[in-house]
């Protein structure tokens, strides 16, 4: 029996009729290598925004409540059933057989978390058997179903954790996505056309830099990915459909465990950033506990997320508080904290929602002093103000003025040396 | 508790936002008047040719087998789930407790026919606890699911047959039918502008009127309807939101049982005509048993349905036999009939495909002599020649050639004097 493997293709993949012929030829490719094949579609690009634009044409928009959300899922949901639908026509037509699953039908059970739910799990026998009756699996990604019956949808970017999650379910070798980019690079080519393709990056990498703003894989599906050890590989659609198979099967960037492919791995692996950022800094609060947990309930409880969060050390009985939340939530985050204020002494409340971060990564960082002190060295001699900076063990941001963004991306990437070229193996 | 009805809009009345919005108005005066209601929305206009004009550009088109349909089914469907979708957020922005459900949520059994499916049971339980929660049920129109979890489709106008069968199953009172007319006429408007509303219509006259014809309904909605005693009422979605409910619960055409309303039905109560028509004649066949069959048969097979048939009483050991079909089977039609034509012996084809079919429709009929004879009077008065004739208890239908169609609706009307206004109750 050939090897399972799940392929992912995004939006732009399947963004027209022509793109999806294309799609299908590639899958026809590794299904007549006799590979064994479930295929994951995004929605055509430019559809899920087109029906929830839909949605938002009807007047009164302040309704945010459990039935509102599950009709959003219930109209978002469909963008993913159509392309699912033309690719198994695509690939009847090219002479695969092939059949195609919405995801309540296999089905991929979730929380009932409309238009953010996570997967429960994944019944596998459905897909089993139209695999052992050598048909293609086509299963619409972004979706699933609740105990109830309902239509959910896992949030934005959701189809990449639900191919990975099919592979974890079906225990493929390997999970491709699929995208308009050639895999994972240094940092971002369109801001230093230096930027190297990474052939191989550890899950913990990849977790990083999607939680730092990268696009390539949504956070979650590298989460997942990680935590079953399902290999991931991120490669282009935009080859030739007929590409060699053995050279596609090697292209792009592996993402894998460290302990794999990662012996020799570079200090620094990328530069990664990102502008979606704001920052509110609250002065002169009382400098005892309970005040943090004050202001970030306050702000848990409007649904926003909070990224940094940095206290300074108290002069005498007062003490500030700063922390960056995603640039759509600074106006409101900022009404928040202005409403709580009363109950946090005479504070002053400052906002900014002209910053950024940037942040470097990389697993050889665990094991290397001093990476830190040469990323604040290298962004001081270019004269950039860190206004904030956050730790962890593989990586380092700070946060600036966003206009200086794409100089101290070009700066780090050059001083980790990635323009040197992909990761030695 | 208020009275239970159901609610269809059609693809016009769900065009757009606007109409949506306009469709939520109207359920809303309804919902606040004390009614309980199951809303039936058809895809937006457009939207489901728009979706099988996608899957009909890919190559290769000559795949037609059960996978192939199973696609389509999956890709049309997202079409009323899309505006069931709409029509929920609408109607909660509108501050009505609404949820929408597609047709494998309730669910809607059918038979595997894809893209022809019939209803074989609905469930009414998810019904019922949303009505007694006071809430307004939205089901997507078109589709249902198969016994083993597959989304089928009902064929174009399902969605009317949709409503009829939950009415049937929730036991309402009325099936309301909202599309981009008032009611039915009778006759076409367009063709002759003194024809006239008609305020109610037995099931077997709308029953014919569909089958020559008329798009107003559906037939197998009607055949529903009648089956199930479900009275259906034809009204227009375009009368403004907020018209006082009393005078728009009383609008449009309500089709019942004869013995409700009929007691002084005219004698004939419409006028039908259809240009979808083509005539095939196969001259000098053997005039012995098996003819017709061995014709038919082979016109069957090829999935082509016949309307009417005519066979001459045969002139000594031949005969003629004629036949019609829809225009777009008329070349498929053709080419079959000459390929069993050897199996027929020394045999003529020939084929029309400029001819079309006008009826004369009324219950009255079964208790009146000679209107079948007034009917061909009234053509010969204007020298329009028939080629074939019809009839049935309560309908006669004559092919004519397609120029005098106009022609021969105006001056039956006239004739069987429709022009005078709406059928006296």
């Amino acid at each position: 029996m050939g090897k399972l493997v799940v392929h992912k293709y995004g939006g732009t993949s399947m963004g027209s009729v022509e793109r999806i012929q294309s799609v299908a030829k590639r899958v026809a490719k590794w299904y007549r290598q006799g590979y064994r094949l479930v295929v994951v579609p995004s929605a055509m690009s430019g559809e899920t925004d087109k029906l929830l634009n839909l949605a938002k044409q009807f007047q009164h928009p302040e309704v945010h409540d459990a039935s509102y959300k599950r009709a959003l899922d219930m109209l978002a949901s469909t963008g993913e059933q159509v392309s699912s639908a033309l690719l198994a026509v695509a690939l009847l037509k090219e002479g695969v057989p092939a059949v195609s699953y919405a995801g309540w039908q296999v089905p991929i059970r979730t929380d009932s978390l409309f238009t953010k739910a996570r997967i429960v799990d994944i019944e596998r026998d459905r897909i089993d058997e139209h695999l052992a009756l050598n048909q293609v699996v086509i299963i619409t990604g972004f979706q699933g179903v609740d105990k109830n019956g309902h239509i959910t949808t896992l949030g934005r970017g959701g189809s990449d954790t639900s191919a990975v999650a099919i592979a974890v379910a079906i225990k493929a070798s390997e999970c491709l996505i699929y995208t308009d980019v050639d895999g994972v690079y240094s940092t971002d080519p369109r801001l230093e056309p230096k930027a190297t393709l990474k052939s191989y990056l550890s899950f913990e990498e990849m977790l990083e830099m999607a939680s730092l703003g990268s696009k390539v894989l949504h956070l979650r599906s590298v989460e997942f990915a990680m935590k079953y050890n399902m290999p991931v590989r991120v490669l282009s659609s935009f080859t030739p459909a007929d590409l060699d198979l053995s050279k596609e099967a090697q292209s792009g960037t592996l993402i894998t465990f460290e302990k794999d492919k990662m012996m020799e791995q570079a200090v620094v692996s990328s530069v990664a950033c990102s502008r979606n950022e704001a920052k509110i800094s609250v002065f002169h609060v009382p400098d005892k506990p309970g005040v943090a947990f004050t202001i970030l309930q306050a702000i848990a409880a409007a649904s926003i997320d909070v990224d940094m969060i940095v206290q300074n050390v108290g002069k005498g009985a007062k003490t500030d508080f700063s922390f960056t939340v995603a640039r759509g939530d600074y106006t409101q985050a900022i009404k928040v904290i202005q409403e709580i204020a009363p109950k946090l002494g005479q504070c002053e409340i400052q906002g900014d929602d002209t910053i950024c971060k940037v942040s470097i990564v990389g697993i050889g960082m665990r094991s290397h002093a001093g990476v830190a002190s040469t990323m604040f060295e290298t962004l001081s001699r270019e004269n950039i103000n860190i206004l904030m900076i956050s730790t962890s063990e593989i990586k380092t941001s700070v946060v600036i003025e966003e206009k200086y963004m794409e100089l101290a991306v070009r700066v780090l990437h050059q001083a980790f040396g990635l323009h040197l070229g992909a990761t030695p193996i």
